[in-house]
Formats: C-alpha cells, structure tokens, sequence
C-alpha cells in the first residue's frame, strides 16, 4: 500500500495467484482489495470456504460469478483511484469497465514488496534448498548409460512430490522439469525426451520446486561416465563463471555488475558467445521475478533478496553445460542448494 | 488471420506460449506475426536453435533481448493495424509503445480458431486419456486406509511422465492434482496435504495431464472401503447429473442447455445448493479455455470442440464429490476417459 500511495493511489487490486498468497496465505482464483481501513478478499463460491479456512488477515467475501461478484468487487474499491497488478488485458478491461474510478495496473504494485524476502520466506527457501539438495542425489543414483531423460524426470517428480515440494506451474516450458542430455543440452529450454543417455554425455538437469509456496530454481550437469577435455575446459569456466558471479553479490551492488562478473571467467576461455541467456533472476512466489540480473541491468541487490545465477555454454548438435543456484542475498550470500559442483561423473 | 481480417486487422500477434505452439508447434518464450505473406516467429537467443529445429510453416528469427529484438518486432509489423493474444498489461504496453500502428488486445484472436480440433489435435486427447485411465488404475491400487494424499500424488505424477504425459503450468492450484479426502473433499480446489486416508472417507481425485501438448482433465471419487448412505445417494445424483450433461451435448446445442441438464439430476435431489463451480469448460492447450458450460453461457457447441462435464457436491466439514469426463463434440459425444463411474470401493 505504501508504493501505491507514494505514487497517489488510494487502493490496490492483486489477481495473480502468487500475489494474493503473499497478501492473505490463501492460493487460489480470487482479488484482493486493499484499501485504507483493510483488505478484503473476494472469492467465487467454489473458493469461499477453503478461503475462509486458510486466509489470515483479511475479510473473505463469497460472491457468484457474474454480476454479484461484479457488485462486490466495486463495493470493496469504492470510488478510489486504484492500481491492479499484472493481469492479462481482458481481466484489466473487465475491471475497468465497472470501477467507477481510474485503475492502472502496475506490475510492481505488489512485486516491490515481494522482492526482499522475510525470515519465514527465507525458511521455506531454505526447507526448498535441502529438497533440491536431495533431488540431485536421487539424479546422481538413477543417471547412468541407458536410461532415459523421461525415466529421470519421472522419479525425480516422485521424489519431489513425497518431500512435500511441487512442480510451479512455469509456463514458458512444455515440461516441468528440464533433463537434457547430449545434444539436447545444447538447447537452454530444451523439452525433456525419450533420448537414452550414452557414455560422454553431459546432462543438463534444471530443476524448479515450490515448497512452502516459494521457488527454488537450481541446475547440475552431470557427465555419463567420461567426458571429453574440451567438455572439461568448459565446464571449469562455467564453475568458475558461476562462483565469479556469486563471490560478488552483496547489498548494494547493481545487478549489472554481478552480470559482468558471471561473464568475465567465460570471455576468458574464449566461450562469452556460447552464454545466450541472461545471468540470473528473483526467484520466490515466481520462478521468475524482480529483480532480472542480465547484461545493462541497474537494479540495486538489497539484503534478503533472493535471486539466481546460473551460466551456461551451449554447443549446438553436442551438449550443453549450465550451473545455478538460488541464494539469499547478504553480505556473504546464503547459498541455498549444496548439492556438488565440480563435474560429478554418474 | 481471418478472425482478424473480418475485424478489420491486418496483422495477429501471438505471445501466449499455447498460441505459440498452436501456431509452429514450438513451445516456449516466443511471439509470432502473422501478417499477409507469411508468419514470423521472434525468440531470444536461447530459444533460437531449438525453435529453428521445432517450428514448422515459420520463418525464424532471433534476436537479443532489448532494443535487437524490439527491431525485429516492429520490421515484422511494420505499420499494419495488429491484434495480439491476452498477454498481461506490461506486456500489452510494451509492444504498444514501440509499434508504430494500431495494437489491440483479443483473447479470441488465436482461441476462436484453437475452440474447434482438427484430426492430429484429437488424436493426442485421445491418447491422453488413456494415459488418464491408467493413473486411475494406479490410484484405486495405492488408495487404502492410512496412506497420505501427498503420496497418492506422487506415484500419480511418477506414472503419468513415465507414459510420457506432464502435469500442465496451471497457476490457480498450488498443487499439481488434486487429491481430497474426507472433510478436504469438500473444497472443490483443496491443497494436497499429508492427511491420511481413513474408512468410510471419499477421496476427490482431480487430475489433469498434457499429453502432445494437449490436456485432458478428469475426476474420480473413491470410497475408502465403505461410505454412508448419504454419500451413496448423493454419489447417485451427482452421476445421475454427469451422464445427463454428457447426454445433451451435440453440435447445435447452447452450453446453457448443457448447464441445465446437468444441474437437473442435483435439483431433483435437493442437492444443487451444494454444486458451487462451473459445469464444464473447453480444454485444450489451455486446462480452462473456451467454451465455458455455466448458468446463463449462450455459445453453441460445434462438432470437435473439447469440453469437459463436471457436476459435484461439496458437503462442509464431511466430503466432496465429482465426476468429470472430457469429451469431444460429436452427434454421439466421444468421451476420452472410461475409467469406471459408478463408486469404486477400495
């Protein structure tokens, strides 16, 4: 609320699912209304007893789809002028078409708030980190010449899913998981296949959880029992990169810096242009969110943030190689996963 | 393109990762312009080689992000008057500020042609409900006094990556399936926790996959060993109410008739208080897309349209049910789940 009020707002509206947990502790199909004197939730009837059961700090209000619901939300906002979060166009359009005040969306309504993490938030990263810890031991067990990516995701979902962590729902990838070996390391985003591991591979294994709502985002590469020198060359420049990007975090530094810094081990060994994706990001409700750590970027790191870094080099038709961890953000950072990172051979 | 045409556009742009994908069968961070002459397909660097080896009937191109990728953008535009898909507001700023024509936001700009399946489209939710009977034969297996929802999911999950099915991004439940039991049935949308399985329970079983990218959604509901004779009889109606929504799908029909035929069964039962959500919805790329089957919905159903029937009963405190297929449009209804209705004891 203050960000909206520094910028003249006298109400916020949040629909994203990750926003209203952060706002009220309960996930699910509803908006928010903060305004001065509360918040309210509202929710459609299929959501209201579940909200009521897991919502704190908020009045929960039931409301039938349509025009009731409608009626409920411009009772709530009143006749203030109102920011809404990042909704898709039509959601904005529908709002705006029966709040009787000015509406703005903003994605950082609420995203300003989420970007420093709390001691609870921390602790559940820190609960994510020690499951993703053992995600990669359950990999390292199961990889071996023969199998295939499919066969690893599929056990290590299990594994997850048991360790009371879930897939988050990450849109911009078909799979949950990515296991790409081989060649199809060489793709950042590659799909996870049916190819089955040979001896000389390395095996990009990106793995995303949620735990307590919040995002854990790592990646090991593994090699199937042989790797060629040049993989290992690579693969030491890409440690290298990785820990040269972390050595320099702290509060107060511009993201822009800890990019350099990540690139630097890599320009070195001749691999700058094989590094096609950006550095790091926020992780927490989102797998991806605030603040983005890419080449020019000149957001300032705040203690308590929680971001990744996470080089890679990609050779086309041949493998690929990535490194990353989520960590917390302070003067000597808080790594969250420990998982091995010299090149482990399975 | 036609759908933009007839509105007077000359240009569609697509960023929705399902648009995406309906369009060149590549999935992942990505716009398309499709414009007379031909249709492009934009990426980042990371995205590029693996569009390039997965996009059909596209050119690609790849750009770096920031100003690089702006350029290629607005050269593929150029100045036509262009419709983009439901992106967020930021994103919708974005392209509006550095296009130099008209920009409009439409949901049905890609989704009007994606409502009806062609042949390849219905081949893959066919297959994906075979993989959907399966995880119910894995369910009723597993399901038994003591064992705990979490761990239901997780074999679930193990199983339906293995038969080369993922759990789709769905961001409006935190957890992947939905496994209630007992009083967490009566949450339409419960979490999945650690609550163990007891006699005389009913488990909600909700689970939905993507199989060749297209999703099918189904729910069962199992007795834990036995089940009062209340839940019997409500179990009745609610299958009562499911076969006769399923019953008066054609093409032709309104989707308010579906609505009513459904609710019908649950009235007659005194039961339709307690039937708090929707009827059904279209699937597809999308878990929820167009149309939607509730109270009032005027669309008339089309040969190979995708939709699901969904009637429960959700009694506070005590249990839930439902029961949903997802079928095909056709004169005869082509439902793609054949896992038994009636109540399975286990």
């Amino acid at each position: 609320m203050d960000y909206a009020e520094a910028k003249g707002y006298e109400a916020v509206l949040a629909c994203e699912p990750q926003n209203v947990y952060y706002l009220t502790g309960f996930w699910g199909e509803a908006t928010v209304v903060i305004a001065p004197g509360g918040a309210s939730l509202i929710v459609p009837a299929l959501e209201l007893e579940r909200a009521k059961d897991s919502a704190t700090d908020v009045g929960v209000i039931g409301g039938q789809r349509g025009p009731d619901m409608t009626n409920k939300l411009k009772e709530a906002v009143g006749s203030r002028k109102a920011l809404i979060d990042n909704v898709d166009v039509s959601t904005f359009d529908r709002f705006a078409s029966f709040l009787t005040s000015d509406l703005s969306a903003d994605p950082q309504a609420i995203m300003s708030a989420r970007e420093v993490k709390d001691a609870a938030e921390i602790s559940f990263l820190v609960e994510g980190g020690k499951v993703m810890d053992k995600l990669y031991g359950v990999t390292a067990e199961l990889l071996s010449p023969g199998i295939d990516e499919r066969t690893v995701a599929a056990a290590v979902l299990d594994e997850m899913v048991r360790m009371k962590a879930d897939p988050p729902a990450y849109v911009s990838t078909l799979n949950p998981l990515i296991i790409a070996s081989g060649a199809n390391g060489s793709y950042p985003h590659a799909y996870t296949t049916e190819r089955e591991m040979e001896r000389g591979d390395l095996v990009v294994c990106d793995y995303v959880l949620r735990f307590g709502g919040y995002v854990v985002d790592a990646t090991r590469t593994f090699a199937i029992s042989s790797a060629s020198d040049e993989m290992k060359r690579s693969y030491d420049a890409v440690l290298r990169s990785q820990l040269s990007g972390i050595e320099v975090i702290r509060p107060g530094v511009k993201t822009d810096e800890v990019d350099r810094a990540t690139r630097a081990p890599l320009a070195g060994a001749g691999l700058e242009d094989l590094f096609v994706h950006g550095t790091g990001h926020g992780v927490g409700l989102d797998v991806h969110e605030a603040p983005s750590i890419r080449r020019g970027d000149q957001e300032v790191l705040k203690e308590n943030m929680a971001v990744t870094v996470e080089p890679g080099v990609y050779v086309k038709g041949r493998y690929g190689i990535r490194i990353e961890d989520s960590l917390i953000v302070r003067e000597k950072p808080l790594v969250l996963t420990h998982f091995e990172k010299s090149l482990v051979y399975v």
